[in-house]
């Protein structure tokens, strides 16, 4: 019954139920999981794992490619399981219970994970769990709709869990490029010029004796919660496509501008859709998570090409994209999150990489994670890999939040992610900063004119000219008076009462 | 006369005095001049420029590779003829003018001037100026102890004038390796995967009909202003090395380490001295600067190979190194800092890269750049090039400074260079944290416990114990008492009188 899918007729007799190959996890154990951006994660071990985790004392370090599906990471929170979470995740259980201090979570750029894996810096990696659509002939794992960490989590792993996903075809092999950089200090480069280029092999090879387990599953992927479109994207969009446009018309970029990355999110989602009304033609994305837009351009016959770490849908397009695979395959790669996210060929191709700012401040560091600096949203995810080696780094974020009660924009980031060295374009539904060439001073005055919220703006200004007056400098800032909009909100509920905030100046 | 220095005999007649050369630079022009961590800077047409700046209306962007020595920045800054200044400086006079807002400084990672000019999001250059052992035949330029960003000027610029050094020996030909990656999206991978590869040739090969004037020099590079390793720097390089020799020992690392990169400056330069004392053998460099230390570590057989962008020496070492650059030539070579500080090269070589931190604050964010958030003080220089793609990114600094007035490990810093995910250890002359694969709760705990001084250690242990307690988080943080030791210098000349500063909630 598994012919089709377990071609190795050796491994038939591993197959198990879900609970019999989790018992395979112990207390203390690190697991290494499939899953990036809600693709491809395993779907029934972790559900055995957490109701054991109920049971008996079951602490383990969970690492993955990025966020978890189906509420894998609330499931395991709630259930007590996880001591340590790494690199990423996106779950409101979780983040309660990471901000309370209950779990660990080590918040790391995507693309260094695994380096620090294999360097023996993080790890060992007891048992990997990895989603596939089938094992072939030669016993290596064709992925499923992620590759994220999967491959060298296998690859390192003492031991293996393989969930055969019986709801995605075996049309879907031949979609992934795995590339494992070499050993330093032999490492050679990583062969990508171009977002089309293919320079690994279809499938993770590991020794199938390593395979201790292989579950059988039916679950689907979890869909996107992304918002359509609404005026203040569609804003964000045309001035990002406006400027795009100007520097066409300036000779810095061809009309197939530069490969596109796009973090994920509604935002992000957004501008990419906005380029379905341009003249841009011929676009190709070398990115991390490919959303509906990406499968939008191809359709409109304005994308040629994508390559990811994951495929991660709406409920819209979610059946009709898997179900048509086959027709977008020649027009698609996943690849190892170390290379989607990878410095070397990112910088080499020269993305435009476009990023969802939590906050910004006036001068251009923007925070992607931590809510008035101590609560963790998400993570940093590859963002920073993107923006600092990319050849345009954008960063979109709508101008007020809470209905006004809070500005994206403030005088000083509560958390920076990407200092101002890393960013080049802000967008905000008011407009467009151009940060390129200019001076911390400069920056601000572009900043607070384009892209902060009339409500706002006579209290950046203000907050920046006294600055200016009273301390100077590169980037004149009142330390005593830096954080009164944060300040404001927590004691007012609102960022517009800022002048309300005593300063902290000493007596 | 010039036989010897200005092969082509068609150039002789080029030959002017640095008045006549400053000549082709004019009011509102860019000019981009050879020049990287006081090594190997034009020194006679921006004296002139400088002397013309007195007298006439003449504002120019410079861009250099990084520092200028000869007090030319000082001079220039002086004479008013700086309105904006990238990438990197360090002379206290246009420092000062910077902090000003008189002059528009433009703080960029040293690996991307050159990428924003080739892509025209900076620029155009109007006039190089480069300081040249020689001219050969072919009009090729055989650049001094610097290359920086000399090779991208000199081919970019409308005009290119060349200063001839007689003092350096013409047998520096074949120290420099000149490779320039080619044009996106054409541009492939940079083939260097050792220290010691040469991948480019060994002069600047331009067209010689853009060599607009030819000036004759006889005046040397400034000396470094390094100072001799201390009682707290070697603690620091002894935490450092401990901790490598136990790396070793756990067989993460082999007897020869991994490629070093040192910041310049005295902490860093100290450090490496540090490894004179130790077992390790093999040594390789992939650096940007080359300091003392490195010709000590080569001279006591320890180094067998460093890569560099320049050469700066103490005034004990400089005679006797550039005398012998011979000897060491076989050892040594000069990049583009492009290459010297490439994301691609960095992660690929997998480096050990010790950098200085201005201060730290307790989960690790590392502020290189700007004193109490405002002041600029050199810039980011090459420390974010390194620190993001390195294998293992030390930051090093006394944990306190002014007498023990000012604690460099602080609660929040007042800029973010270098955010948490780029910063594996941090070492001051209390101890070593190691902040790999912890969260930042742990991070805080780590870092208090042994890099902080012992007199700030209940200070900083309190704010953290208060925003964990009171505001929790991922990375607990109380937005009104964040800067209260900053306030408290500020007003009191001393951090130690934090609990005297008031707290900035609103009321």
């Amino acid at each position: 019954m598994y012919e089709d899918r377990i071609k190795p007729r050796s491994l038939w007799s591993k197959v198990v139920t879900p609970e019999e190959a989790a018992l395979h996890i112990r207390d203390g154990m690190t697991v290494g999981m499939s899953g990036f951006t809600r693709a491809g994660e395993a779907k029934a071990v972790p559900l055995a794992l957490a109701e054991r985790g109920r049971r008996e004392p079951l602490k383990i370090t969970l690492l993955t490619g990025a966020s978890l599906g189906n509420d894998l990471d609330k499931t395991l929170a709630e259930a007590n399981v996880l001591a340590r979470r790494l690199p990423f995740q996106s779950d409101p259980a979780l983040r309660k219970r990471i901000n309370a201090g209950e779990v660990m979570f080590v918040d790391q750029h995507l693309s260094e994970t695994v380096e620090m894996l294999r360097s023996r810096q993080l790890g060992p990696v007891d048992v990997a769990i990895v989603e596939a659509v089938m094992i072939k002939e030669d016993g290596s794992i064709v992925p499923t709709t992620s590759v994220g960490n999967s491959a060298t989590f296998a690859m390192l792993a003492e031991k293996v869990i393989v969930e055969i996903n019986l709801t995605l075809s075996p049309v879907m092999e031949g979609l992934h490029d795995i590339y494992i950089p070499t050993r330093r200090p032999f490492r050679g480069p990583i062969p990508i010029t171009r977002p089309d280029d293919r320079v690994g092999v279809p499938s993770i090879a590991i020794d199938p004796s390593r395979i201790a387990a292989i579950v059988i599953t039916a679950k689907e992927d979890s869909c996107a919660a992304i918002q359509p479109p609404d005026a203040e994207t569609k804003l964000i969009a045309g001035h990002l496509t406006e400027f795009l446009t100007n520097e066409v018309r300036r000779g810095r970029l061809g009309s197939s501008l530069a490969p596109l990355q796009a973090g994920i999110g509604s935002i992000a989602n957004a501008v990419l859709h906005g380029f379905l009304d341009t003249d841009f033609h011929d676009l190709t994305m070398y990115s991390e998570v490919l959303q509906d837009s990406t499968f939008d351009l191809f359709d409109a016959g304005k994308m040629v090409f994508a390559s990811g770490s994951s495929i991660t849908l709406s409920p819209e397009r979610h059946d009709q994209v898997l179900h048509d695979i086959g027709r977008y395959k020649s027009r698609l790669v996943l690849r190892p999150q170390e290379i989607s996210n990878h410095p070397e060929v990112i910088r080499r191709l020269g993305l435009i990489a476009i990023n969802t700012a939590l906050e910004a401040d006036i001068y251009g560091n923007v925070n992607s994670t931590h809510v008035a600096g101590s609560q963790m949203m998400n993570g940093i995810g590859g963002s920073g890999d993107f923006a600092r080696n990319a050849y345009l780094s954008v960063f979109v974020t709508k101008s007020t939040a809470k209905g006004g009660a809070i500005s994206s924009i403030v005088p000083f980031a509560t958390h920076v992610d990407h200092c101002e060295h890393d960013v080049d374009l802000i967008v905000t539904e008011q407009g467009l900063a151009d940060l390129r060439g200019l001076a911390p001073r400069e920056r601000a005055a572009v900043v607070i004119d384009t892209c902060v919220h009339p409500e706002y703006r006579d209290l950046l200004r203000d907050y920046y000219r006294d600055a200016e007056r009273t301390v100077g400098g590169q980037t004149p800032h009142r330390l005593d008076r830096a954080f009164a909009l944060h300040l404001a909100y927590q004691t007012h509920g609102d960022m517009r009462r800022a002048a309300e905030v005593p300063e902290a100046a000493a007596e």
